[in-house]
């Protein structure tokens, strides 16, 4: 950590802060320039605390030198970290190094029989995870919520007969426990990137967590949150890129596709890309996915709906079945260039061994 | 709600949306120009699916007239609210309409003893209302994620001896229930601003609730996320304008001065801000606080600590107690310039009968 | 254009509006809903003047529905635009619909040798457009500024030599005259994208323009300013995203991927990415590269150089030869899966027939 | 300078690294942490090129402790410096310390008869400088796009009547000369903040010039692009804030206030604020106007019209006549608190004596 010293600082202030630094733990090194005195805590920066330098007379800013994250760091975990979802009633899909995956399926599941049917749609396009909202954060209070525990239980019949595992939002620490036992993977929404009751919950689980980066955090203040799921012992998390807020009004948020390299190099954790809530339009949708895998990304989370007029919830959005083949057929020669593989819903492995 | 179809919508596409707009209860009105077709939807627009439109086949986008909240809407309730704070062991503030309150307090209760020597300080200063964190949401797992339930307590004992509410952050749908005995007035923070589950529950209490406006959520999604607390039937809430997220990368946060105007016009909400948090840096809170205040809010919130550089939390931030007895006498004049008074501590205000 | 009116807009200001629509040339159709009355304005939306009626007492606002571009407008020339540069002492090099290529060379160009050395790498690696900066804008006047009209004739010498159109930025209307006699395609560079009287300027020449987005403008203001162009006669801009400014701090600036599929959807101009600038740092160009042609776009325009260390300008950012060797080869596999082609270097061409 | 090495950084790059310091002229400060080497460059710092060390290998990232401009820093230069607008034919009016100044006028002049009107309306309202567009930047080039000399000649004879120095924007580097002969002051617009050529040109001239924020800039570009004018002779600079880009939609732009205070402790300029431009609508103007006066503005520039359904530019914002006077009555009593006081119009201070 660097401590650079306001240009008219007093001696009396750059002693209380090599003072400080020591009384933690750390070494003090004073460098004296013309204008400026700099001073370098060399030493194991965890146990020096920012804040309490950066609040003491005479100190113009503080420059932390390491990561503050640990566990969701490359430098602690050089290899990419391959997760498993599902393995109970269904194969195994894994996600990372040059595993790729797309999960897809409604946005929220109105009814089973919609469920049924676009899962069936989802798998015969490609995808191996299946997704749909139970639970739904809406802006309104007045506008469809989800319809809870139900659907819930339509969920893993529905990956159960399909052999897909299911990956379902989870939004309250209260629904916890009881999500746990029908859900293969834990979606934590962006609006709830730093819920950070949450993020512990789902790190007591055993359940891998698919973590959507909040609408304006930083890359580091997202892999700070991956380190909340991290540090309960829980290793499996899944970063999605979804876009942020910017000026930019023509799409619903601004996918920033610079986050799939930037995290890559920073964090050994796989990363997919979530076009449909990006471009908030499905003429969009296809070319953000495209950009997304040829970034390095492992995979694809996506919306498809047979009739988006009737959809509950984000139908301008909604994939048609037949655009979400053809995407699927982009994406595995996209994925081939970086140098990956997508898995295969588990009948048609067979066939194609 | 108008809806513009694409420039090469077929007539049939012309005619489904005119169907679901009759479906749905309202009336269609077709505008043909020379170059599309704009189709108004006229009756109660609540009754009119957005989403469900824009879905549609040769729609280009839907536009509605009608702002999306109801019960926060100026429209519908023309005059400023005044929400009253405290008033069990307390004495009752306001704020709202020409009252305008100072809430202040340590960022995070650390001991009992620097709880109740920095309420000395701030009610010495002019504050009214008591403020302190027992949870702490924390971007890093390693940080100090407060005292809970133990300073809770005495945060209330604190605020009984002094005649000052307090106001303390809940952060998770379990602490709820808990905390609405000790406290007078929940605080929402920007993190939680759409946490749904957690503005419902709140919304069920009789305790006033501060809500912080989301570090990237526009002033309308703000106030719908109002409304969810209001549609629960509470009608107590305080808005709090706390700094976005932005490119400008000396402060920590932008405090979107022009939000406090377009709020106050939208809404009947009093809204109060908070210059430490959008500052980062104590040097500029005070200009942050008076700017807030000329603009048209009905009051501020700081921290205040006698001895920053010992502070668990944002010590960069807060007030030293002298800084803070002279910016309550600037913000004092201010109120005068824009036709609001600051509520005083109890005893003063015996005395300066 | 749609007019909505204000909840209590009185009669008068409804017919102050109608009228003022009708002296325009135009026709107002009025839908009184139950709260409010919303105006529409049939007819050429160019002769309605929406900042005067939006001015008007009463108006809450004002919706345009057609764009405010015309000749930059896809609906106005269905069929992607292709652009020809070079053609003179050198090839000529499409871009546009099925063509890509890819524009490469130094930042700025330093001295004529290592112009020379660089052009021949780039070339060599696939590049069929040069590109090297003579007057360089740089956020300090103490930076280099680059060597001015000694470097555009080397520019030229080189570009006529190995046989690539050469591509160089002008920045004040004073250099247009001279410089025209040069280039083959005039670079504006971001922070100039709004410097109208430039934009005018080229926009009289007979040389293709290729015009950066600035660090703040929407995709809507980009078109507007390839209509500044357009509207002088020269029909031949190519866009070119170089990102934008965000809250983002690992990157320069955040590619907007998503403005490549809404500015095709858009316009009919074609469209490169610029990924050296948006990076700002070696490692991630690749990927950034990469994804902009799987979103569609027609090529791209990077930095190369062979000693980064020793570049008087942006040295972090530039590619090494072998490294933009490799990234032509994959962007040549990208460009097949979104039915693209990239142009290939005059001899390698012979050799290839 | 701070340069942090990789955590893998062999002792060669690290030697390059302490090689290239020396050779610059400066010492070399190493530090090995347990993780990462970090290297000081100690002198002065002007002389070390950092993009020249970010760009060697090994090197994670560079650190300046020192401000990148000088000229503008309060570091050079401690007090508030003090800028004499006018002086010629009409009183000198200065800004700056503790004086504030109001600067208002149409947002372009369309006609001698309209000009003269409205001047006379805002010097009666309390405003000092009168300013008024003569060439305009508009977004489309279908615009009004101001009157040109014609209307600058107007502005001259208007302000020298009314003993009013005026301000004039300058668009163009062409333009430059001939302007010289007839402004007090130019104005430099947000979209040209870094249109490098145009500022060095005015640093050239003797007149002071009023240097908008650009839409995306930091306060660091600011003050970087007040440097550029400052390093060419010309020390009269005031700085403007005028709102920044966002994602927040209410307004035209989001007026940062934080940059008053951060522009004031960094630079000795003085700094007003534009609540027109900001605000887009004349609602809100007011509050931003005293926000900004609150905030440590030394003034502040305004559009008023008699009649903005009439203007052919940017009517929505336009002040009325007398809601201008009213604010500058509020303008007035804010200043008082922070210790500014505003010039009166020539007669008026006569009559005030």
């Amino acid at each position: 950590m660097i401590i650079v010293m306001n240009s008219n600082a007093p001696q009396a202030s750059i002693d209380r802060v090599v003072a400080e630094i020591e009384r933690m733990g750390s070494k003090a090194h004073l460098s004296r320039g013309q204008f400026r005195t700099v001073i370098g805590a060399v030493g194991e920066e965890g146990v020096v605390d920012q804040t309490h330098l950066a609040a003491l007379d005479g100190v113009e800013k503080v420059v932390p030198i390491m990561k503050p994250y640990k566990l969701a760091s490359r430098e602690f975990h050089e290899d990419d970290s391959v997760i498993e979802v599902g393995g109970g009633n269904t194969p195994v899909v894994k996600i990372g190094g040059s595993h790729a995956a797309c999960i897809a399926g409604p946005c929220a599941v109105e009814s089973e029989a919609m469920l049924n049917r676009i899962a069936r749609h989802v798998r015969d396009g490609g995808a191996t995870i299946l997704r749909g909202g139970v639970y739904k954060p809406r802006t309104s209070p007045y506008s469809f919520q989800g319809l809870g525990i139900e659907a819930l239980r339509w969920m893993r019949a529905c990956g159960d007969e399909l052999g897909m595992p299911i990956c379902v939002e989870v939004m309250d620490t209260r629904q916890v426990e009881q999500m746990e036992k029908f859900v293969d993977c834990f979606q934590i929404g962006a609006r709830n990137m730093q819920n950070f009751d949450l993020l512990r919950e789902v790190g007591k689980t055993t359940k891998p967590v698919l973590l959507k980066r909040g609408l304006s955090a930083s890359v580091k203040e997202w892999l700070m949150s991956a380190e909340y799921v991290l540090s309960q012992g829980n290793r499996s998390v899944i970063l999605c890129e979804r876009g942020i807020k910017t000026f930019e009004d023509s799409v619903r948020y601004s996918l920033d596709i610079s986050s799939i390299p930037v995290a890559r190099q920073w964090s050994h954790l796989p990363i997919i890309v979530d076009p449909s809530h990006a471009a908030g339009k499905r003429d969009w949708v296809g070319s953000l996915a495209l950009a997304g895998m040829a970034a390095g990304a492992h995979g694809v989370i996506v919306e498809v709906h047979y009739n988006p007029a009737e959809a509950q919830c984000d139908g301008p959005q909604a994939l048609l079945p037949e655009m979400f083949k053809a995407l699927m057929e982009q994406l595995r020669q996209i994925a081939v260039v970086t140098e990956k593989e997508f898995s295969v819903p588990a009948e048609l492995a067979v066939a194609s061994n």
